[in-house]
């Protein structure tokens, strides 16, 4: 019975490194890149030159939309965003996609989809690029409307509007505009596989939406800042290429996660960098990339997370030498194999050429069953068959567990699986609000703490408090 | 303001006859493949034979999975499947689902879909050959078990199964198989876009079927025949093939229609040759193909379409010269954008290098709301954009409606809008009901009355003849 064979996902070979990758390659890059003379050189040589020698962006170039600091055209476009009879206010989720959009984790998307990206993206979760090749592009990247202002911009013949924030502060014009409609059942059944009440982006973006859409092209008047205190994480595709290429990586390894780090995932982040050294690569950088916009509810808010990020680093468990920390400003779907795309492909954008792919990728539980929204094992083999994501290397994520014989994380071994402990979210989650210790060396001291405190900070659950209450008369 | 502008679709350009699809180059084609020795010689020269230079098959070879009916191997087929422990029943879906698969329609699929190629056409509409590069495929063609025959299978650790019809008799043998899970909520979302009750496709064939499907690679015993006095127009791709060659067609056209036939349909067929002629090609054919699978209840049968289309041409309204009318196996999914690419790839097997789409293909109403299920422009911009159909030319359904002016139906034109009158399908249907006539020219009289009386030979609807009743008594 062939079952359990043909479940196995084909992986693409792992790549080996090879010239223009490699590191003599990427070394000649840099070279190239800083010595403006050199470049013009090895350009008339007709060598390629890219920066560090890192996997190129969808579509060739990486997209930047954010206008120059010099030469005024910030102060131009602000006048003109400031004359435009339209505006569109931007919602938190809008706001989080026009960063994404204007620092080209997108690429090459320019600004929010027009309908003939909306209807590829959502049944071929890829669109053509001008070349007529497909680049991978498996989430609606969209702003509402409603009628209201449809009518009026329609009946202006307006061609350019402007966007602005909660205080109706411009922050950008979106040219050559299309405004189609936007079939909220259509996209949610596509995007989700699902129409159940209660998906989190749904409610969060969709519901109260327009039910009208409008694309563009986006010009952003000066970079999106949160000042929340971690806006030095929040690094663009640029900024990271250009990072990537100061360590002289010639493999970048990207971690996307959404949940407290632990020592499983420092033990895996070792691991791969490890697999990638005996493959002959010479410095694989880990971009460890927790995601930093829209998470449900009852998710560890990025505040949280990145505290627990720097005790990593701090405390040594990951070697701040090969490891990038940063901050992915995309807000999350929740939407499983559709979703891991989208993950994977942003990566690229940022320079990484390596995607370590976890069991259920942005999965959840199903909102209104009682089993998981997605199949665990759709999300890695849809990744590995996706179009326009050939370029990328998908790493299957290894299992870790608590090894209570070695007491530590430890790669999860069928063959022993008695001594195996799996510590899911939630009983982190009731260990930390007991304030109960995990096993030694399942977390370093200072994550945990960070997120014990985290815990006492919530207001505990109205029932509690009443029981306390209660329990004192 | 851009959104008329954008809106329109951007459609491939008309392909010139080149060489190989050219005239003479399919005279060559045709003595190369009935003259051996020319066709060695050919080869040797390096010069690649297709017959009648048509379109190549997805896949580059046409699949054909019925067992030859020389050399015995359908009695050893036979004897094998009624060996096997396991047999799977086929349905009517299944049956039509099996043809389809068994004559290449669905070219590369050698069989029910397993997982991987599941997952591929759910989330890129597309599945990806053995070189790498992609082939559409829109629909899921699978095949449900439920989970006592999934046990059973699984225990056994069998590795092939049989196929049997409703009367046990074994129709063909899978091999290789892989049973995985079948997802009925995300499996409908993702092909229909919604998750309404009422799908009729849904309603028969998914909602009642099992939670599992299996997989695996097909051989058929014998052709499927359906003794329903129709067989001579199911033509296989391959005998379209050969028809069309016989016929020395350098353009093949294809039009699905799935309602009965009427005038307007053949003006834009008539249209349609007039413009490929116009363009260079010297012999263009018609694949007038009705659908002639599983349709919804309220549909006009197979077997009265058929007849209208033989008075079609009887009455020469098409040349049956230039003309092929057959029949199209496959059932109806009624899933609009997603499904049009499904008739469209079927197509390109069956020779057909030319499309005609239609407003809102495969379209229908919401089945709970008050609104058509699609945008109606949705079938045409994503069937131009759709990965696997490149190669394919697709041209845009010109609309026609009756002309009072000159009592015929013509291409409608909106500067004398008011000249036209649109026959919808519900008049056709109240006319034909009525016995009242329609407008001179609509339909050709053994159309109109081979329609009319199909609908008295049905019973009349309980209201009228209740109503009949008490007007009686």
């Amino acid at each position: 019975m062939a079952t359990q064979a043909a479940f196995a996902v084909r992986f693409p070979q792992l790549a080996r490194p090879s010239r223009g990758q490699g590191q003599p390659a990427a070394a000649a890059a840099r070279v190239a890149v800083r010595g403006g003379g050199r470049a013009a050189a090895a350009a008339a040589r007709g060598v390629r030159c890219r920066a560090g020698g890192l996997i190129e962006p969808d579509g060739g170039r990486l997209v930047e939309l954010v206008a120059p600091e010099e030469g005024g055209r910030r102060a131009a476009l602000r006048r003109e965003a400031a004359a435009l009879p339209h505006r569109v206010r931007l919602g938190r989720v809008d706001t989080e996609w026009l960063h994404v959009l204007s620092e080209g984790w997108a690429s090459p998307l320019r600004g929010f989809m027009r309908e003939t990206e909306f209807l590829q993206a959502l049944h071929f979760n890829a669109v053509r690029g001008a070349d007529g090749s497909l680049v991978n592009m498996s989430v609606p990247i969209v702003l509402a409307l409603d009628d209201a202002q449809r009518r009026a911009i329609q009946a202006s013949a307006a061609t350019s509007v402007a966007l602005v924030d909660a205080h109706d502060r411009p922050v950008a014009v979106l040219r050559d505009i299309e405004i189609y409609k936007h079939n909220k059942e259509e996209r949610i059944a596509r995007t989700w596989g699902t129409a159940a009440r209660g998906l989190p982006y749904v409610e969060e973006a969709i519901t109260n939406a327009g039910d009208w859409l409008i694309g563009g092209d986006l010009e952003v008047i000066e970079p999106i800042k949160y000042n929340d205190g971690l806006d030095q994480y929040r690094l663009s595709p640029a900024q990271l290429r250009e990072e990537f290429a100061r360590r002289n990586a010639d493999a970048v390894f990207a971690f996307q996660l959404r949940n407290p780090v632990h020592n499983g995932h420092a033990l895996l982040m070792t691991d791969t960098r490890r697999r990638l050294l005996e493959m002959g690569y010479k410095n694989p950088v880990l971009l460890l990339h927790p995601l930093g916009g829209f998470t449900k509810a009852d998710d560890v808010p990025l505040s949280v997370r990145m505290k627990q990020h720097e005790k990593v680093l701090e405390e040594g468990v990951l070697n701040p030498e090969s490891t990038v920390v940063a901050i992915f400003p995309s807000p999350m779907h929740y939407a499983g194999p559709t979703e891991v795309q989208w993950h994977a492909k942003a990566r690229i954008n940022a320079g990484a050429n390596f995607y370590i792919v976890g069991r259920d990728p942005a999965g959840m539980g199903h909102p209104t069953e009682k089993r998981d929204l997605y199949d665990a094992d759709h999300g890695k083999k849809v990744l590995s068959m996706a179009p326009g994501l050939e370029r990328l290397n998908i790493l299957p994520f290894k299992v870790a567990a608590y090894d209570t014989k070695h007491n530590k994380m430890n790669f999860f071994d069928p063959s022993r699986k008695e001594d195996f402990l799996f510590i899911s979210g939630t009983k982190m989650r009731s260990l930390a609000k007991n304030r109960e210790s995990p096993p030694d060396g399942f977390m370093c001291p200072g994550g945990w703490k960070v997120l014990v405190e985290y815990y006492d900070s919530l207001a505990p659950p109205e029932g509690s408090s009443k029981l306390r209450e209660a329990v004192a008369a």
